[in-house]
């Protein structure tokens, strides 16, 4: 299978944070990175310790999501550089991988 | 921890596409993989840059899905090789990690 | 984007065990991890090769669960350490990455 080199990209936001939608449309509209899918968690917890559950109603709307995608090394050093003020330290993860071209 | 290198594969495809049972079904049957999860998006976009989102009722049938699993490098090899013809280019990541040997 | 290097892990089961909800607390109040998150699949197998679907609904406590959490490469050594006795080989992956630090 040929191969070539990505950097996969996973932001780790909750469903109450407004930057998730923005943030969604802008690599949509702006960035025009391949492809990216939305993730939801059942549960987590962040820096503040609180826990956020899908099984405590009042917590419904706060449940933690991952933005992940993956794009060329250069692309993506270009996208997190444009979103480096629109998301706090230490919620975008980044690691090499592989993709197939068929 | 006593650890074994394992090649993590994920695929993306999205819920409406047939090639995601036959897949799961096959990785199981045919590939005997040790472990297999398919995970499903709450929103995403592929190349053809149609947005798919839970919240819009028609797409809910095109959600996006990934399936994961991890296994030994040479399996992987082999297996992503019986693949090729099947899952489009763009769609397969795969990268190098450690399992736990108990 | 200035970044720091982290191990991510994850932590494969299902939500019929018990371990789950313990492990999460353990993260949560003894080990002090920054963030983690839990993700249900939505179909998967394992090592018995009995095949978890939410379509079943005889088996929907049983599906597949994710505990994602990342956090600087000494500190994830330590905590896989402590937990190794109580998740089973072959359930716990990890891979380097970087993070963001603002």
């Amino acid at each position: 299978m040929k191969q070539s080199e990505v950097t996969v990209v996973r932001i780790y936001l909750t469903e109450a944070e407004r930057a998730m939608k923005n943030l969604l449309a802008r690599l949509h509209d702006q960035e025009k990175v391949r492809g990216v899918t939305v993730f939801r968690g059942i549960a987590g917890f962040g820096r503040s310790g609180v826990m956020h559950s899908s099984t405590l109603l009042d917590l419904s709307l706060d449940l933690p999501v991952v933005i992940e995608f993956f794009d060329e090394p250069a692309k993506v050093r270009r996208i997190l550089a444009h979103l480096k003020d629109t998301i706090p330290p230490g919620h975008v993860v980044t690691w090499s991988a592989n993709v197939n071209e068929g």
